[in-house]
């Protein structure tokens, strides 16, 4: 069974090569922007209502599958693809939750942009509290990292 | 340009038809599981300390695509596409926060699943606070539903 999908638009991003990008997006608040193709803007309906968003977006750059990486925040140490953000996965999809500016037609202003300049959006949802926060998750290998040393060494 | 992407497993859960399912997934806590293909298996490395995973998958029984629709939580009131998580998307593209109960060689066993059975599966990412958790998040039309209710009538 194959699945094909057309993007439905381009992220721009402060983002040109992979290395800066992959810390996530809250972590630097870096403005971006997203050229939604303009026959889906009737489907900005009541977005502006919303603060943030999730966008789901295609790895363009990346062309190898891995199951096992070591990722940005734990260069030393493997773990499973489905463990981690990391782009190498069987099926390039991203998401990341951006904080929404502001909408002017067909451009959706964005903070917190962590993906590649020219990144393809597949896809806009409204983050909404009452399906995606969790209280007190259980995150794995994430708990142990040192969030704060990473946060100021990326500002 | 075409984005191809193959499912890497199935999820299962109780629902078989769409009418029941959209509610989403924490609201109502039914069980369901993840075959994913055992392939994949040495991607799950490291997942089974993740209390909550983020499944992404295709809405495989939605055929149309809608700008604007009247979603199952507001039915009276259209909302721009973008503005709700609701099927007929341009890519009919889903995301689910599901709570991780165990994994037994390649299934994984889930609650608040909020699918249809035999979704295709797309990738599983986990659940990390440090980039999924938003503070006082604005939820545009979904702050106005009384979601007590909502809830009282699903159980």
């Amino acid at each position: 069974m194959n699945i094909a999908f057309n993007p439905i638009g381009i992220i721009n991003s402060p983002f040109v090569n992979s290395c800066r990008s992959p810390r996530q997006a809250q972590i630097e608040g870096k403005k971006g922007s997203i050229i939604l193709n303009e026959e889906y803007c009737g489907g900005l309906v009541g977005l502006q209502d919303f603060s943030h968003i999730i966008v789901i977006y295609y790895f363009h750059r990346q062309a190898e599958i891995k199951l096992e990486v070591k990722p940005c925040f734990d260069p030393h140490q493997e773990h499973g693809i489905f463990a981690t953000r990391f782009p190498a996965r069987p099926n390039h999809i991203g998401i990341s939750v951006l904080s929404l500016t502001s909408i002017k037609s067909n451009i959706l202003y964005c903070a917190d942009v962590d993906v590649l300049d020219g990144t393809p959006l597949l896809d806009i949802k409204p983050y909404v509290k009452y399906f995606d926060q969790i209280d007190n998750p259980k995150c794995g290998w994430y708990d142990n990292i040192d969030w704060a040393t990473i946060t100021r060494r990326a500002s």
